[in-house]
């Protein structure tokens, strides 16, 4: 199939090479022309501009944006849709709000252009070697392309989940549970770190990954991060979000569902960022006011 | 090498079947007698009587106590104890907390009697076909008798941990880890629920295995469980805890760690054992107090 990917960076560029492996033909586009001439190297043909995309591609246009959430799908959007016409088909392959995306889709439904979500997961490596795709949008249309995303998934990876914005949920919901699950296996080692025997995390890591209940890709992430730093004493401990747990969780209040580990995980990441609270601060002050507690005091 | 199993519950009986796999002399035995039987008929040597375990066993002997933790396993070490000698080995594959584990290992070094604890994951299953073992005890004890935990764990999966009390205690922070991860999966698949779009569970946990950030063995027990039955229409959501999680708390708390995910998880299963709560009924009377909001009467 023809179909070109707008946006190569590290998820972008490993999609391009996965298509590639699979025969497709790709245009590749970026705003950095670097970029442009690597994805030509390694066969695809370059785009320099919106509109050499499309002239590349043929009447039936196929277009996947592999670009940040948020203002930048938003303005690749608006700026790619005049160019395209009834039955073209695009693609938003990022991790954008599920409601922006049934907003557009439901715009470009004005000028009959199919739009079609996938959450996509798996990293780097799956973007590159075979990714996790949660596909939504028009049952037809959707059939219509799903040889691309079986091809660029590992197998049984891909799967159609129904009406325009459900990929992106999906994927935001994925998410959600990854933040929870990443928080339990940070406070397990804490505990296995702070306590009196004398652990070997990597080798921790290694025997939960062959055969215990908690085995999983995770897990097999940290054996391969206490391979590299056994302490992790080269990192600080600061979590930045990207937007999918904040909202996984304004979904959770929206549904009246309660998610106090996923909300919770969310704001120990958010603590994360701060070396001092105020919260803290308002603590030790009350329990001075009433305690003659000790407090701290800055330097 | 001929060893004996005490208690041939479900992880007893499957460890007497993985051993005899593994071409070892194992003497079952049980307060049941049609498990001893049932162990005998698989090929083990019946035990009626402690008594009949130790003549059983050569003048070494090594005994695996597979019984619940706390007073079950006290009794059993008491009652086996007098029976042992210096030299002999003794120990415990359940799940008893640590510092028990380290008390009995100092009564019984008065004795010459060697104790190990052998934290062991992977479910029945596991026990089965291979699990994973983590192993505390004097390090010399522990390597005279590796060939067992090998041959009984899957690949990579026995990790000799150190000092006495070693082995239970990872068992415990991984069980803590597997209450936070299974709480966020929970939450997840309830967010999918309540929302408007119609996800089938099954396909989303098999999905989720493919190729995505979150797969894991937890998930595929998942997509097995919404394969039988896809809402979970026939059971409820009360969720009983054995004890790890609980301790790993105690024990993030004598730490002074943060486990704030681990300890909501257990926190969680305590009120899905209640119907309606106290505290709901406190702060609801509460709301109507202050603010006249409407309070729901028990019929």
């Amino acid at each position: 199939m023809k179909l070109a990917i707008c946006g190569l960076g590290k998820m972008g560029m490993n999609l391009v090479l996965n298509l590639l492996d699979h025969d497709h033909d790709v245009v590749a586009y970026d705003i950095d022309e670097a970029l442009i001439a690597e994805a030509e190297r390694k066969g695809a043909t370059g785009a320099a501009s919106l509109k050499e995309v499309v002239d590349h591609l043929p009447e039936r246009k196929i277009i996947w944006m592999m670009v940040p959430a948020g203002d930048i799908t938003e303005s690749l959007v608006n700026d790619i849709t005049p160019l395209l016409s009834a039955g073209d088909i695009l693609m938003d392959g990022g991790n954008a709000l599920y409601k922006d995306t049934m907003r557009r889709y439901e715009r470009l439904k004005e000028s009959g252009i199919h739009y079609v979500d996938v959450g996509t997961s798996g990293g780097m490596e799956g973007a590159r070697e075979g990714a996790c795709t949660m596909v939504g949008g028009d049952r037809e249309v959707v059939a219509e392309i799903e040889k691309v995303f079986q091809d660029i998934s590992v197998d049984k990876g891909y799967l159609y989940t129904g009406k325009s914005g459900s990929g992106h949920f999906l994927k935001m919901v994925h998410n959600g549970v990854e933040y929870g699950m990443m928080q339990a296996i940070g406070e397990g080692f804490d505990i296995l770190e702070k306590s009196a025997f004398d652990y070997d995390h990597e080798e921790v890591a290694r025997v939960w990954n062959n055969g215990s209940v908690i085995r999983s890709w995770l897990m097999e992430l940290m054996e391969y991060a206490f391979a590299d730093d056994p302490k992790l004493k080269e990192i600080k401990g600061i979590v930045h979000a990207s937007g999918e747990g904040k909202w996984t969780v304004e979904t959770a209040m929206e549904l009246e569902a309660a998610a106090p580990v996923i909300a919770l995980s969310l704001m120990m990441r958010n603590r994360s960022l701060e070396s001092d609270t105020f919260s803290g601060k308002v603590v030790a002050s009350l329990r001075n006011q009433f305690g003659g507690h000790s407090v701290e005091l800055n330097d």
